[in-house]
């Protein structure tokens, strides 16, 4: 077993810096105060050559913080890279193979014309689909029809309504790219995007960093006082084809990710969660799918507050990718940065109560994989 | 422990298909064979974004191979790749995360002019010596005159004759991307591309792929009568800043490497290498780094004979990447296949005698950071 010894941010959003300053923003602190027992570092990146013009980025980073020695690797999942490199990072420790491991999410994404980020991203699309003309962004605007057509009693305004939760969230949370409150009036009046969503409904395009000190659960003590279990990983794929889907609002490999994950972990309901909100549907047909509220059941549990952060299920407590922002390689590490926070106490205005468990899911394209990771206190 | 159960490769060389039909044909007859069993897929490759017009290739590749439910990953470590991805498979193994782990090295590099595949490459050089105007084959061109400055016994023809010897291993080899003899007069008299080295001397810009199936030892024996073992793994890095290397012919990571390989799997001298030969000169120079010769006197075991298929301790018998090709991504894997072929007795025309354990050492960017692979029967 792993655990979480130190966590750290950079700030999220546009940055004048390059990936390797944005990189060891985060990484920095941490490298200077564990140095010498680091032996092994996973960077969790994905657009690294098309967005920063930068290759072997791994081999930069590590010569760039003075851990010139240090064997390390670039793990690509898209969306869902954090997850897979600290899903890595566990059988490095599990196997042997390293006992200590530097696992940095990073992405420098702005900078360039929305078209053209655009364009990169949707190169995770099978090429007959990406003929056809989705993006991202229109598939989230489907998926909005077709929960509303399948749950006819859920309003509009009540998908809406994660996007306000999210900004209030990310409001408190120092890093976080966009720190502004809006009202569902805010949102509903944001121009649209893909039909039926709207401007402030997605995550916005962002450069930062997130990273996490992973060591094994033996030597974990000697690190912090108060570590944090890596208790289950679980990594789970579907076909790439959105149009071979059975059914798009299942998003099973989502499902199956987080069922493994709470498996492995033997926690049957974590205290919180920080799910993929590239979009407010995603939050809601994610918090359905991974069993946390019943299908067509997650505008409900929103409009009666249940996962605002004083709630009984607070989900996305850093303002997710909407308000913290979507730094592709860095969102999953920044979602274990957080459940970090709140499970060692530390996350200030955002703090969960009584926080002993929680759960992060990352997706990459559009449910194409997911990760999910559960973690707490000493098992 | 991990084994390999089964290796293919497609053809390397200048292909008109795409990524995913390239990485298919070395992956699909594994796949046909073992669909049932495998239950992780990682993908070795560097640049399908910048050179392929792909991201998210791991989820695309297994969706075209209709894997649809296998977890997998992107893995990057440069020209070094491959051999972190098989480090990544044992890990995934030795930790219990996974049990047959497909390892698939892939890149489609052709079709685009080479300043421009140049420029992407030079990426992975740290952004201020990148300015100063060196590249991958300068730096080999550097390295030579610093070579035979420091042993002027040897002779330039010596070096050259690396190219002679693994093109005629190539020849041999029905995926090679060059499979045309060479004298050394021909090499010779080929033009100068990074002085004194010339163009027959370096590897060729190729697209191609290769495939492992890696599984757990305690299964070997169910899935092939003759399991290849990985009894050791090493990977080491050394700083990315080339002017700050207190001896560039030294090539540390190379050096630890191998050393880490070799003590790990308690080989003390292996029967035949695959070194990484992206130059004549680098093959020499890494086989000194590896203890095989001692300084400076790689040529004259090469003048002997010694590292021809029918030495006593052959080098590149698969061609090396000077003929068989150097699909980035797949290289590493490439070389592994052909360890595989060797221990298996199925190697044809390049059949080492009696071969009962080998190595395999791939190099990310300029020794920025190495990987090294010892194979062989039941421990």
């Amino acid at each position: 077993m792993a655990a979480i010894v130190s966590a750290g941010m950079s700030h999220f959003g546009k940055r004048d810096d390059g990936i390797l300053d944005i990189a060891a923003e985060s990484a920095g602190p941490i490298v200077e105060k564990f140095r010498e027992s680091i032996d092994f570092a996973l960077i969790s990146n994905c657009y690294s050559g098309e967005l920063a013009n930068v290759s072997g980025l791994n081999d930069l980073l590590t010569t760039y913080l003075a851990l010139d020695n240090l064997p390390s690797a670039r793990i690509d999942n898209t969306s869902a890279s954090g997850g897979a490199a600290v899903l890595t990072a566990c059988s490095l420790i599990d196997s042997g193979q390293a006992k200590a491991v530097l696992v940095t999410g990073v992405e420098k994404m702005t900078g360039r014309p929305t078209k053209e980020i655009t364009k990169v991203i949707t190169s995770l699309l099978p090429a007959n689909e990406r003929g056809a003309g989705p993006s991202l962004p229109s598939l989230a605007g489907l998926l909005t029809k077709l929960y509303l057509r399948k749950y006819p009693e859920v309003k509009r305004e009540s998908i809406a309504k994660v996007s306000v939760k999210n900004h209030e969230n990310g409001a408190r949370n120092p890093i976080a790219h966009i720190k502004k409150r809006v009202s569902i009036d805010d949102v509903m009046g944001s121009r649209i995007i893909a039909d039926p969503l709207r401007l402030y409904e997605f995550c916005p395009v962002s450069d930062g960093s997130a990273t996490l000190l992973v060591v094994s659960d033996w030597i974990a003590d000697s690190y912090s006082s108060n570590p944090v279990y890596i208790l289950g990983t679980g990594i789970a794929s579907d076909t790439s084809y959105v149009t071979e889907r059975t059914d798009l609002l299942e998003l099973a490999s989502v499902k199956k990710a987080g069922e493994i994950a709470l498996r492995r972990s033997r926690i049957h309901s974590p205290d919180f969660a920080e799910l993929h909100d590239m979009s407010t549907i995603l939050e809601i047909v994610e918090s359905e799918a991974l069993g946390f509220f019943d299908p067509g059941k997650g505008p409900e549990a929103l409009e009666n507050g249940v996962t605002e952060i004083g709630g009984q299920f607070p989900i996305n407590t850093s303002g997710g990718l909407i308000s913290r922002g979507h730094p592709i390689g860095a969102s999953g590490i920044a979602q274990i940065c957080e459940a970090y926070l709140q499970l060692t106490d530390s996350a200030g205005a955002r703090q969960v109560k009584n926080a002993r468990s929680g759960l992060t899911l990352g997706m990459a394209g559009f449910g194409n994989s997911a990760v999910s990771v559960v973690l707490g206190g000493a098992p």
